[in-house]
């Protein structure tokens, strides 16, 4: 807890203003971010996904994921603008739920966690859009960073998901 | 189930294929969308966020999620634009999570249930991106429709967040 | 041709000055707007595109139209913004190219050429990024508004397409 | 015929599914990417596009066309957003037609060849958009890369328009 | 004063908190406004100006502002994404400034202000962008609404600009 | 004047048309830009914005201006994409305006002036957006380059502001 109470907000400064802060003195590398959450429906719902004869609504989704993903430094104020260098989204059906998992990769001075997270949240709200006149009350849940890798605050990686 | 298996997927015509559905015929009404959810993280980073001088990084959080929810047809793909007439944003500091909550109304012939939603998920983004430094284990969840009303589809309240 | 001459181009004031018009006299309508063009590629191409497992070419094709479609008037300078009814593109596979097709609806004060022509380039160049790899030669062609219904200037529709 | 089968369609994995695919392990250079189209009209059009005091209905085009290539990553869902050199987009009035031609340059992993076809459809269908109300069935046609150069896969120059 | 101070800021609750306020309960009527600026320049420049052979540089001036009026809600946070009428920019040139003025029009629940405000700022700051290499020093100077009608806090005129 | 007269126009040809000009050959160096504007307002405006409790109005300022300068390229439509290291936006209050000062870094082919001046802009203007029902008659002055360094042009520093 120390160590954590003596590193500062990202993008704060020490005032506690917002501000997109400098990066150009860090070094540029490949940095890799992975993240997921899961979209929670009920098995009727995830039935009658896996029905459509062409798989559009995962489609849908995927686009979703990885469009967003580019338009990361729009939703996000403070975040920097990045030129991705690979982004993909695979949703995985489940029992009860959809896996979404992201990758994202770029070439930088700063890393792609933001864009990874943005990518799962926009493929689980595109699905929630497509199934809500059948099931209003699914959710998206436990969005969050899986791995990182390649900056300089060294790397990163969550434990496994159940 | 049956009444719902009878119900077709939003944005999805008769053979599955994609499209913003026609909604021309429906009457414009005044809706209000309501969702909600959780950004969870450590004590710490919560006491932190409490101590800032200015609550900065609550307001670019709010911030983030008006941005975002009036940019809701770029994220969500099938989603119709709509010009809003309201959006509010609000975060509440709790022992282990702040709870982000959106209220969106519009004047249309269609809900603002995409809006509410993605004004949460871009505000819990926010928050996340301002204290990744210190706490990269924190989440999003439990992200969801709260209540609807309005629409010709009848209205929904979910029940009470605990 | 006196009778064209007589008309002014749309968007240009007497001066010759770029304005985006003032249509606040005219009455709201319901307006549809189809347009087409031909995505013309080599027949190896399209035999392709129909073996892909999931048809997520098609998908992602299908989706740019629609996502294009609501920004238009990002790309058009002097389009009116609009917030529109209804979307659809659709992709059909002909032996030398695809035919894509958009129907676009709005209740507004201007009608959805614009749109609907935007939607069909968009749709053609993503199956262009898609395929490039393999058949760099491939065009978009005989991209064309195809009806117009709904406005003040009269219902318009082209002869057959062959 | 046998060369082009082996290569696989850009952006899709080998299960057909959407990704913007790596690119971190290519080198960058500088890569240039020139296209064209045609805006075929009526002699009379042309001729009053020529007659304009100011040349704003040009202008106007070519401003589409610069400002659409920069946004190419959101017409385009699988494209990589890029940071271009250079964008010049070029109108020449012909007896029945206007040629379009777009050049684009960048120092990149990935070619400019989308953002190179995106000027030349934004460009065309701008002046659509300002001659409409006079020539309805004007149309764009032979949208096509012109040339490529600087990239891995080999330079590339399509045969002389005629 | 005291009428004033009893009025509240736009946008800010009663706890000093953003909020896109809600407007749904205002009539939906016409509104007009009007805004203006200088871009101040050394007469040099405005010679250059008038020189140009196509009068390109205020052409791209006039779509900067047009374009740029119609993503007011991008640029403002707290604004309302409006679906513009009509917008007009115009840049006269004088002895030692460029005068910008726009006119916007709408038929919404709330006023044009800003996107008249947005205009002349775009469009200064795009002539700025061309002549930065000559003229470093330019500067863009009084940009003000001029006036405004058509909403429920009745109308607005300034003085005549000198 | 016989040093500026030999200088072209940015962004202009020697035909005085429109193009984003190649930068492909310069160097890519670290570059910084500062821009400042005043936002001058009544003094009960000026106390009222002192007193709010938590500070949001200039909050959201600052955000704004970050924001937009992000958007550069999207509102100055010859201004090349830039993938910004830092923005930070500063307004401090005097008695009769808000001084508004802005700073960006970006290591690039060319400068980031124009991402500077429009982070100005945008924050005055939101401050002006949330002030309008109490000081319609509030303006953005001065706005102008304050410094740049890091170019092949040269350094600039403007004088002192007073």
């Amino acid at each position: 807890m120390s160590d954590s109470s003596s590193r500062s907000f990202s993008h704060l400064d020490d005032r506690g203003r917002a501000a997109m802060v400098d990066v150009s003195a860090k070094p540029v590398t490949r940095r890799v971010a992975e993240a997921s959450c899961r979209f929670v429906c009920s098995p009727v719902t995830i039935s009658r996904l896996h029905d459509l004869p062409k798989g559009d609504a995962v489609a849908v989704a995927r686009v979703a994921g990885i469009q967003a993903a580019k338009r990361t430094a729009d939703w996000i104020p403070l975040a920097h603008p990045l030129t991705l260098d690979e982004i993909a989204v695979d949703l995985e059906r489940r029992p009860d739920h959809v896996l979404v998992r992201s990758r994202v990769v770029v070439t930088a001075r700063t890393g792609a966690e933001m864009e990874a997270l943005v990518a799962c949240s926009a493929a689980a709200l595109a699905l929630y859009d497509m199934v809500k006149a059948i099931d209003r009350s699914a959710s998206v849940t436990d969005l969050r960073l899986e791995a990182k890798s390649g900056g300089a605050s060294g790397d990163y990686a969550r434990g496994e998901r159940g």
